[in-house]
């Protein structure tokens, strides 16, 4: 299993990218065989110091790096040579397994959806965010912000990614979807919760449990969390903000503690063909970490595969 | 000054309506005439027991009550001796200058709307909430739930009436305006937002700064802030939740103790021509109280008038 990893993405590259990669190897027993993406120059001192098992990596060269603020089309079109294309590059033709990147987010959902193409079948390729819960898990919420304006039939899609990613990956049995809304009852809410109601509720692939409104986003009432990517990434940035403010607060808290970010390290881009995984610019060691473990899970669990099977194609 | 006050709204009505009024009466300095509408029979136990002052309330007998759970509609025009439809009887003929009441929401809005109608020129009624910040002030969120589909306009209309409030209830010489996103840069965000931008900078009622995202709520980076009642709704309820979640988690921080509802009471319903404030269900004693506040504050400042003129009627 070859993991390819951006070692020039995010805010404190590459040093706690290879700081990552060091916790990850010393402390996940795996079979993985990493590939670091990324300036030599800059990377072979930093490994160095850090004693990586030589068996457990290989390094492939880049001379560019995409900054956090390129326009995603033109910077990926331009710099053939940047991390983030020779990612790809790699990925599309299969040299790696899956890829990673705390780099440039528009950057990296133009690669996932142009090079890698999304699964036959699924309109818009999403991604999520968890949401700790107090008894120690966490609910998938989706869209996280990439898809700002959405019709009934893309929250009915994210409903089912969201449902298999909460089965595979975070191991929930039978996942209790929810819609996002602002009351109760079927017919509440927005002209896009009204018509994506009735469209959940006679879905089988899913567990549709109704209505889950802003108070109920951390409980245990629904596992997914559907919603368009406007309102998503409101509810992520908001949770984000409690968990700085714990922190400026000084408030000691260990759910509290898991709004954090570096708990859970990135998100995979859902719907496309290939395991995509977007980190925070943010993002440090653990984070990291986290993000190959996330990789190596999607592998492993085929969670992939389980997703084609859920939206065949039609046979003509 | 004559503040009508539904005594039969709420959960725990009417016992913590009269509680709020003597908390009011006792502890703010005021000419205030509480015009008491309920059911006297209920009532005047209660009153005899708080001993309230007899010089400064009157009661109106009503013989019905809204249920929080009735069709606002239906039981507005099937309870005519209801608490809520007395309420607005009297305000619309004079009788009193605000009312008051934590009843059926549904109902209230359909009253305000119906029986006291718009201000020319307001296509859209809103309601606001307080967001608490750090330093202790509040900032104003709208639409805060009532209107879940919007246009550029009405989110326009609400940044006016937002700032209004905000100067003259809150005290906020100048308030700083800004369009919820989920971007900083102008052209971000999904199509309504897209829209609105353009037509809040080139307002000159208001003082507009841009984009503010989810994790800007409870800071200072605006005073008002602007949206559609979906993502608005999601926002309180989320806001709320974290106080309970506080106070289950044992979590003591002066500045999450402001996330309680009972700190603010109600929100006015803005647009309408005459005050009238909506409580919280489960508002007690103190959200009484400082509803009569705000009312007593709306009066004061001619806010409406303030309103008016900020929205003058086209000369043909």
């Amino acid at each position: 299993m070859r993991i390819g990893l951006d070692m020039m993405g995010g805010d404190f590259a590459p040093l706690e990218a290879v700081k990552g990669v060091k916790l990850f190897l010393d402390t996940v027993a795996t079979n993985v065989h990493l590939v670091l993406i990324g300036d030599e120059q800059a990377l072979l001192p930093l490994i160095a110091d850090a004693q990586l098992d030589q068996s457990k990596y290989s390094i492939v060269h880049s001379s560019q790096v995409i900054g956090m603020n390129e326009h995603p089309t033109k910077a990926l079109k331009e710099k053939q040579q940047s991390s983030i294309a020779i990612g790809f590059y790699l990925l599309q033709h299969k040299k790696i397994d899956a890829f990673i990147s705390a780099g440039n987010t528009g950057a990296m959902m133009v690669g996932a959806i142009y090079s890698i193409k999304p699964i036959d079948g699924i309109q818009r390729p999403t991604i999520s965010t968890p949401l700790p819960r107090e008894d120690g898990s966490a609910n998938t919420l989706l869209d996280a912000g990439i898809n700002a304006d959405c019709k009934p039939e893309n929250l009915v899609q994210f409903a089912v990614l969201g449902s298999l990613y909460s089965q595979y990956i975070l191991g929930v049995p039978q996942p209790k979807v929810g819609l996002l809304n602002i009351g109760e009852e079927e017919g509440k809410g927005n002209l896009l919760a009204q018509a994506t109601y009735p469209l959940l509720k006679e879905n089988e692939q899913i567990h549709f449990i109704g209505n889950v409104e802003g108070r109920d986003v951390f409980t245990d009432k629904a596992d997914v969390v559907v919603c368009e990517g406007f309102t998503g990434n409101v509810i992520l940035k908001m949770a984000e903000s409690f968990y700085d403010l714990s922190v400026r607060r000084n408030i000691q808290d260990e759910y509290i503690a898991r709004f954090d970010f570096e708990t859970y390290g990135g998100t995979p881009v859902l719907g496309v063909s290939e395991p995509v995984i977007i980190g925070h610019g943010i993002s440090k060691a653990t984070a990291f970490k986290n993000m190959i473990v996330l990789a190596e899970k999607m592998i492993e669990t085929k969670l992939l595969d389980k997703i084609k099977e859920s939206f065949p194609t039609k046979v003509e």
